[in-house]
C-alpha cells in the first residue's frame, strides 16, 4: 500500500483502539513504540519483514533475512532512548521452507548478539508467503518521544544515510559492480549505531530512519509542531557520492528519501556525543534544505514505500 | 507443515537461541509464553493467524478474524496464570484489503474489551497473503508452567472441548444445518473462560488447548514427566454428542483431537473453582482413557494441524 494509505489506515486503527483502559499505558499508537509504566518504563514494538515486499530471496541469505528483521525491530527501541531487553520472533513459512528457519534464526541471533534483545520465544505458522515478525521489549527511565523537539534545537544524526538505499537499488536493478558491495552489506545487515545509544537520553526528541530521512524527520517535526532547515554540506557523504558517479542515482535523493538506514535522528539543544549535526528545528513548518551557496529549497516529505 | 516438523523446528530454533544473556529471563522457549522478571513477572507471547492456513475468508467476517487472532494470543497469557496487560497487532494485508483492516481491528477491540490486553500499538505491511500477528504482555506473581504437575494431581478443564472443532468442520465441509450454528460461533469467536482465571494460580501446572486436548495435555505431561488417565464419562458432552448425530464426526474425537478450543487445562492437587475434573496425573507415562465400563484405551497424542 502507499504511504498515504498506510497513514490513513493507522489513523483509522488508532480511532478503533482509542480509549483503551490500560492504566500502565503512557504512550500508545503513534510513536516508534508503545510505553508501559511497569517498574522502569517498558518500551515495546513489533515489525514485520515480508518476502517480495521488503526483500527478494535472491538478494540476501536467510541469515541476512533474520538479521535484518531483528535489527529493524530493535531500532525502534533505541529510537525511544531505551535499552532492548528481549524479543519474540514469529515466522510464517511456506511448506518447503522449514529448512531455512534455523538459518533465519541464526541471523536474528547474530543481530541480538550485537544489538541486544535476544529472542526468548516466538511462533511458527505455515503460509504461502515467507514473513518474519519481531516484537522487542526495552526499558528506560524516560523515553525520548517524537514530540519533544523545540525551535532552535539542533538536528543530529548517527549512522550512515543513503547507504542502504544505494545497496537496495543495486540489488533491485541487478548492478553487479563491486563498488556497491559495502552498500549492499548495509542493506542486508543494518548495523544500528549502538555506540551512541547513551547519548539519546539527552535528546529532546528522537526517531529512527526506516522510511527515509525526509519522511521520518517529518514525523518528528509534525509531532513537535515544528519545521526544520537542513544543511546540504552536512549531509554530503563522499563515499556515497563517489559510488553514485555515473549511475542514475543521486546521492542527495538517497540521503533524503532512500530509507532502511536505521540511522538515529535526534533533536537536542546541545551537541550529542557520537552524532553529527545536520540542521536546526524552526518555528516555520516544512522541511527546507540550504545549499552550500545559501539557497533554500523545499524538501518533499515522501519516503521509501517498502513495496517492491 | 506437519506438527512433527514444527516441533523439530522449534527444537532447532531453541538451540540457536540457547544461552541468550537476558538476566530477566525466567522462562524462555517451550512454554505457552516467555517470562521476564521485571517488577512483577511479565508474561509475553506472540501468535499468528494466516489466511488459508487458520481460516478461509468465506468462513468468518473480518471482525471475527480480529477477535479470533486476539483471543488466541491472549489465551496463552491466561494459561500462564497471568493477567493480560496489553497487546500489539501486526497486519500483513494484500493491496486491496486496506479497507478490512479497520474491521479486523474492531474485532480485536471486541476481544480486548472482553479478555483484556487492549491493543496499544502495532505494524502494517503489504503482502500477498493476509495475516494477523498479535503479541500480548501479561503479569503475575508466580507463573503456572507446564512442568509443575505431580502424580496424583487431578486434571481439570474450563471451557468447552470439541465445540470449535465441530464448527470448523461444518464450515470446511460446507454443512449449513442450523444445529451447527452455536459451534460455528465458538470457532469464529473463542470466548476464553476468564471467569475462572483467578483459580489458575492455585494449579500446579496449566496449558491452553489450541491444538487439541490430547496434544496439549501431552505437552503438559511430558514437561512434568508424567502420564494421565482421563475418564470418558467426564469428557462426555451432551450438546456436542447430539450435534454429531448422523454426521461423520465422532464427539470424542473432536474432544480429544479437535483443537482451537482455547479451553484451560490445569493439574491441581485440589479442586479448582469453575473447573470440571476430567482425570488424574499418573507416574506411568502416556495418555489413557477409561471408559464408563472401566476399560482403558491408549490415546494417540496427535492433534489439529492448522493447515487447511
Amino acid at each position: 500500500m502507499s504511504s498515504a494509505d498506510e497513514f490513513d489506515l493507522i489513523a483509522a486503527l488508532s480511532r478503533v483502539h482509542a480509549g483503551a483502559r490500560t492504566p500502565e499505558l503512557e504512550v500508545g499508537i503513534g510513536d516508534d513504540a508503545a510505553v508501559l509504566a511497569l517498574g522502569d518504563r517498558l518500551v515495546w514494538t513489533v515489525d514485520a519483514q515480508v518476502d517480495h515486499v521488503h526483500f527478494e530471496r535472491g538478494w540476501l541469505s536467510p541469515e541476512d533475512m533474520g538479521f535484518r528483521a531483528h535489527a529493524a525491530a530493535t531500532s525502534d527501541v533505541y529510537a525511544m532512548g531505551a535499552n532492548p531487553i528481549a524479543s519474540l520472533a514469529s515466522y510464517v513459512l511456506p511448506r518447503d521452507d522449514g529448512a531455512i528457519a534455523e538459518a533465519i534464526a541464526r541471523g536474528s541471533r547474530a543481530s541480538a548478539d550485537r544489538h541486544g534483545a535476544h529472542v526468548i520465544g516466538g511462533n511458527l505458522s505455515s503460509g504461502s508467503e515467507l514473513s518474519i515478525t519481531t516484537t522487542v521489549l526495552g526499558r528506560c527511565e524516560s523515553p525520548r518521544l517524537r514530540s519533544g523537539a523545540r525551535a532552535g534545537d539542533g538536528l543530529y544524526v548517527a549512522g550512515p544515510l543513503g547507504h542502504a538505499a544505494l545497496g537496495f537499488r543495486a540489488l533491485r536493478d541487478g548492478l553487479r559492480d563491486p563498488r556497491f558491495d559495502p552498500f549492499v552489506a548495509c542493506w542486508r545487515r543494518p548495523l544500528l549505531p549502538i555506540d551512541v545509544r547513551a547519548a539519546v537520553v539527552h535528546a529532546s526528541a528522537a526517531i529512527d530512519v526506516s522510511d527515509g530521512l525526509a519522511q521520518d524527520l517529518g514525523h518528528l517535526l509534525a509531532a513537535s509542531g515544528l519545521g526544520a532547515e537542513l544543511e546540504a554540506a552536512a549531509l554530503h557523504d563522499d563515499d556515497l557520492a563517489r559510488a553514485c558517479h555515473e549511475t542514475p542515482y543521486a546521492w542527495l535523493d538517497l540521503v533524503l528519501h532512500g530509507g532502511e538506514d536505521y540511522a538515529l535522528v535526534c533533536a537536542s539543544p546541545s551537541p550529542l556525543p557520537g552524532f553529527r549535526r545536520m540542521g536546526t528545528c524552526t518555528e516555520d513548518r516544512g522541511l527546507r534544505l540550504r545549499s552550500t551557496a545559501g539557497h533554500l529549497a523545499v524538501v518533499a516529505p515522501q519516503g521509501h514505500a517498502h513495496r517492491l
